[in-house]
C-alpha cells in the first residue's frame, strides 16, 4: 500500500474514530461477562433506546451487516418464505449467498433507481395471492430496503410511510438495512429521522461500521415477534461475540454526546463539496446522490490520470469512454484530501 | 459488574493485551483495502506460515470460533457428509446448531475424557461402510477435535499421530479446533508442537479471541482442497470482516517477538499455581487438566462462601453437596488475583 | 433375485394390496386436478378425520416416510430448535441426515430399548432453560416418537399420556411417526388406538408404505399452528406429488371397509406364529416386539444355512457366534410362506 | 370435478399409459429389495443407457420433478455457488425456494423467450470473474435449462452446442430439466436427440410424470463428479422410493418397444392440430411452441364462455380483453377432445 494513495474507495478504510480507541483502552482491563451481557451493551441499549423513542424496542448489537441481515431475515421468515427486495440490494447481489444459505429466496424487485417502491411491492404481493398455484412459489413475507440505497439514495418520509402501509395491508415486515444510516439522517436532503424509521420499521439496523466503530452494527427489533429468542439466533448463525464488550463500548460511545451524528454530518459535508465542485463542471452522476458516496461519470483518461495518486472504486463502465465511479467519503477523511483531490481532478474535465 | 468481584469464570473477560491495543492505535488512521487483503493481513499470513513451517498453508482471519468451525466444516464437506466429534465437543455442544444450519450433522462419539480416539473413529468408520444401508446413514469424511479439550486435556504426539493415521486410511479430513491453542503449546504436558500440527492435520486454527486479543481466530488451512475458494465461504457464512486489517493487526502482533507464547505461558504458569496449591489440599478435578483451566470438584458451601468476591462457572453437579467448578486463568490475570484466591479458598477446604 | 428366496427382510418387498391395485385401474383415465386437490384426496381426508376422531385435523399426503419427517419437523422448527428423538429413532440413524439437511439438529436421548421416556424429556429440557449458557445450545422444541419403534415396540397409553404432559409442561410439540402404525394398532399388545393418537399428538402420519400402498403416508396435523401454510412447505421440500390423486386413492381405498386394519392384522398374527414358536424353542429377541417385525437373535450358521432360500436382515451381532436378525411379515405374506420358513428353521435350533 | 369438464389445463391428469398399469399389476406380487436396487431398475437404466448412447452413464430414479432438480444441483455445487437459469425456469419460480432450501441461489438470466442463450451465460460469467469483488458474490457454476421450456420452445442442436461451448469455457456444468423431454424429442421442429442431449450435457433427467408415467423421472449423470455418492444425496433430500421397483418398471415398460416416443409423438400430432386450427383463424401466440402445449391469446369473452366444458390454464393477461391460455395436450388425450373442443371454440373466433 503506497503511501502516497489517497483512497477514496470505501469508507471502511480507516480504524475507529478516536473516541472509541479511547473508550477501548480506558475499559481495557475492566472484566466484564461475554456475549453482549455486560454493563456496556447495557447502557449502549439504553442511549439507543432514547435516541430512537422506543423503550418497547429490543436491541442487540453483530460483527458486521451480512450477519445482520442474515440474522434478522432467517429469524423473521418460515422456511418457505421469502424477502422482496431491490434487485441492486445488498442481499441479493453482494452478499455471496448468504441470505440463500439460511433457505430462503431474495425476491427481485426490478428498480431503475434501487429503491422499493409501495407500489411495486403491492402489485407484486397481490400476484402472488391471486395466482392459484401461489403453494408452488416463495411466498412474500418481508420487505427489505437499504436506507441509504446502495446508489447512496434516501427514502422520503412519503415513501417510508407508504411502505409501512403497503406491508400492513398485507401481512409484510419492513425491515431496513441502515448500514450507513447516519449519513442518510444527516444528509441535507433527508426528512426521514431515526424516530420515524422506529416508528415505520418492523426491524433495522444502525450502521457502525461504515460510521466511525471499528465494526458493529446495532440491531433493532421493534415488531415483537422479532424479538423472541433472537440470541439463539445469533449464536446460530456464527455471530455470538465472545467479548461483546467491544460492541457495547462503541455504540455506548457513538450514541454519547452526538457522536454519530457528528461524524457523519462531516463525511457528508466533504461528499457535498465534491459533488457541487464536480456539478459545476457539467459531470453527470449515476446517481443524484445526497449522501456521502457520490457517483460521477467520469472520462476514461481522467480515472487513468488519477490513478496513481487516488483510489476510487469503478461501478460500472457506462460508455466506451466513460466508467461511472464511487467516491466515497467518510467521518475520518481529512479536508485536505478533498481539496487534494479536487485540484488535482477539477483541472482535468 | 461489581468492581469487587474477581473472575475466574473465562478467559475472555478482558479486552486485548496492551501490545495488540497499542498496535491497533498505532494503525488507527492507515488506510488499508478491506476484508483482508490489506498488508498487515499478508504479513500476518507470513508470520504464522514461518511459525508453522509450512509454507504451502493457506491462512485466513475470522472473527470467532463458531464461525471458524462453521466455515471451515462446511466447506469440507458435501452435503451428505458429517463430522465425527466427541460428544462433549464444541460443535456438538455449544453452538446452538451452527454446524446443522449449514446442513450437516454431528456424529458424536462418545467419550468420557472428551477426546476423539483414533481406535474409535476407526471403528466407526469400518462400520459405516460396512453396513450394506449405508446410503441411509451420514458419511463420515471429517474428524473434529479440539486442543486442549473443552475439559482442558492435551492430544499427545502419539495420538494426534494415530488420528492422522486413521483419517487417512479411511479418506478423512481431521481438523483442529485451537480456540485455545497457546495454553496447549506452552503447557508443561505439552509433547505437541504447533509445527506437529501443521504437519498433521488438513486444516486449524489458532485462537485469539482467548489468547490476548480483542477478537480473531486464524484459520490455516493445509489441505489443498480445502483452500480454493474458501474466501467465498467467509462471505457466504457472513464472517468476511469489513476492516479486515483489525484481525491482521492483531495476528501480526501476536506473532512478532513470541508474544503469543509468552501471554500463554503467563496464564498457564498460574493455573498450576492454582492447581498445586488445590491438589496439596486433596481436592480431586473433573479433568487433570495441564493447561490453563482448571476443574476442581468444591464442596457447595465453599462455593457459595466465595460467591460475593470470586465469580467461576459452575460446570456440573457432582454429587449433593460438591461442583465441579470452572477456575480460568488467561494472560490477562493478575498473579495478585491468584495470590487473592488462594488466600480466600485454602482455608476453607 | 432368485424366485427361490423367499424375502422377509422387510416389509416393502411386494407392491400394492389387490384393493388399491383395483382403485388404481379403475379410475386411471379419470381427469384430476394434480398436487392433492382432487376428489379422492378428499374423501380420504374425509375417511381419516372420521377414524381418527378430530373435524379440526389437516391430512396431506406424501411420498415417503422421510418426506414426512422433515417436512413436519421443519415446518414445525424455529431455525435454532431441535427435536428431541431416541439415539435409535429413524431420524438420528437412517434418514442421511435429512433433518440436519433443513437446519436443524436431532437432540439425541440416549435409551435402551429405543423409547423416549417423559421423565428423560422432562430431565432434558429442564437442563436446558436452567443453564446459564441456554442461549447457546439447541433449543428443545419437538418430541419425536415412532410407534411402533424401529424395534416394534409400543407406547403404552399411560406412557403416551405421560409424553402428551410433559410436552405441555414445556412448551413442547409431539410428533409421532407412523411408518408402521397399522401393525401397532393391531398388535395384541396394544392399549392405544388412533383416536388416543390424534387426542395426544400435535401431529402424527399414517403410514402406507409398509402397510399395504405402492407408497404414501398420510400426514395429520393437528396443532394449528402446524397446519397453517403446510402446502407451500411439502412443494419447498420436493414432496408436492404431481398426480396426488394417487395418495388419494391409496388412502380412501385403506380407510374404507376397514381395510387397514384388515391387512395390518394379517401380518401381526403371521408374526406371533414366528415368534411363539421360536419362543417355544428358547430362542432370545433382541426386543420383546408385539408387531410385525421380530428380532430372534439366531446361532451364525442356522442363519448361514438359511441364507440360501430365505431373505433376512442383520440387525447387528451379539457375540462371536450370534446375529440379530429382523424377521418381517407384511399385509402381503402368505401363511405359506411362515410355514416353510419354520418347519425349516426350527429343526436347526 | 363434473364429468362434463374436459381438461387441457395440464398433461398429468390422468393416471399412467395402460402398458405401465399392466406392468404395475403383473409385478405386483414379486418380491424385490428397495431403494432402486431391483432388476427392474437395473433394467431400465440398462435400456436408458443403450436408448442414450452412453454406457458410462449414470442412471438414478426420482418420483418428481422438484426433486429431480434440487437432488442434481445441490449434488453438484459447492456452498457458495450457484446455477444460472432463465428468469422463467422453473427452479427460479415454480418450487418454492426449493433450490435455496439447499442454500444455492438461483442467478436468474433474463430472456424474453425463456431460453438461456450461450451469450448471455458468457457475459455473465465474464463479468463475475473480472469483478475484484467477485467473492462477494455468487459463484457461477452451472446453467439450467429446460427443454422443451416452460413455453414450450426447444434449443436447437446449435444452440445446445454454443452452451456446451460456454460452458467448457468456464467451467460449469450443464444440467437440462426434461420434465417433458418426450415432447421435444418428437416436434417436428425438433432437431436435438435424445443422444446428443446426452453428448452434450453434464446431466439431464427423462420425464415420466408428464410422460406417461404415474409419477418419476429418470436422472442421467454424466460428468463422473456428478456420478459419485449421488444415491446418499437422494436420500439426504428425501427422495429415496422405499419400493423403488415401481419407478424401475415403468421406466422399463416406457423405454421398451418405442413406448415413450409413441405416446409423446400422439400428445404433440394433436397440439399440432390445434395451433393449425387456431392459427388458420388468426389466433396470436405467446409462444411460438412446436411440442404439447400450446399457448394461444384467447378473448376473455370466449375463455369465459368454453369455461363450463373445458379447463385450461390462464397464462398471464395480455391486455384488458385478452388473456394467454395453456392447452395442454398429453399422452392420454383422445383425438375427440380436440375435436371437441376445436367444434367448440372455433366458432367463437
Amino acid at each position: 500500500m503506497s503511501s502516497k494513495i489517497i483512497r477514496f474507495a470505501c469508507d471502511y478504510d480507516e480504524g475507529a474514530c478516536p473516541e472509541i480507541m479511547a473508550a477501548l483502552a480506558a475499559t481495557n482491563f475492566e472484566q466484564n461477562p461475554g456475549y453482549g451481557e455486560d454493563p456496556h451493551c447495557d447502557r449502549a441499549r439504553a442511549l439507543i433506546k432514547e435516541a430512537i423513542g422506543r423503550e418497547d424496542a429490543y436491541v442487540q448489537f453483530l460483527v458486521g451487516g451480512t450477519q445482520a441481515n442474515t440474522t434478522v431475515i432467517a429469524a423473521a421468515l418460515r422456511p418457505f418464505q421469502g424477502v422482496l427486495a431491490a434487485s441492486t440490494g445488498h442481499i441479493n447481489v453482494h452478499e455471496t449467498g448468504a441470505i440463500e444459505a439460511t433457505g430462503h429466496k431474495v425476491l427481485a424487485l426490478p428498480d431503475p433507481e434501487g429503491k422499493v417502491r409501495a407500489a411495486t411491492v403491492d402489485d407484486y404481493v397481490k400476484a402472488h395471492w391471486a395466482d392459484p398455484s401461489h403453494e408452488h412459489t416463495v411466498q412474500p413475507r418481508m420487505v427489505y430496503i437499504s436506507h441509504p440505497t446502495e446508489g447512496g439514495l434516501l427514502y422520503s418520509l412519503r415513501e417510508l410511510e407508504a411502505l409501512r402501509e403497503v406491508c400492513d395491508k398485507h401481512g409484510l415486515y419492513l425491515y431496513l438495512d441502515g448500514a450507513r444510516l447516519g449519513y442518510g439522517l444527516v444528509s441535507p436532503a433527508a426528512d426521514v429521522t431515526i424516530r420515524d424509521i422506529a416508528r415505520l420499521t418492523d426491524a433495522f439496523y444502525i450502521g457502525g461500521t461504515k460510521v466511525g466503530a471499528l465494526f458493529g452494527e446495532a440491531v433493532v427489533l421493534l415488531h415483537p415477534d422479532l424479538q423472541k429468542d433472537f440470541r439463539y439466533m445469533i449464536k446460530r448463525q456464527g455471530g455470538m461475540l465472545a467479548k461483546g464488550r467491544l460492541l457495547g463500548i462503541q455504540f455506548e460511545t457513538l450514541f454519547t454526546d452526538g457522536l454519530y451524528t457528528r461524524i457523519a454530518r462531516h463525511a457528508v459535508d466533504l461528499a457535498m463539496v465534491i459533488r457541487d465542485a464536480l456539478k459545476a463542471k457539467g459531470v453527470p452522476f449515476l446517481y443524484e446522490s445526497p449522501t456521502n458516496q457520490q457517483f460521477p461519470i467520469l472520462p476514461d483518461a481522467v480515472v487513468e490520470k488519477l490513478s496513481d495518486r487516488y483510489a476510487f472504486e469503478g461501478w460500472g463502465r457506462v460508455d466506451d469512454e466513460h466508467t461511472a465511479t464511487r467516491i466515497c467519503t467518510s467521518w475520518a477523511t481529512p479536508k485536505e484530501n478533498v481539496d487534494a483531490l479536487l485540484r488535482d481532478l477539477l483541472p482535468l474535465l
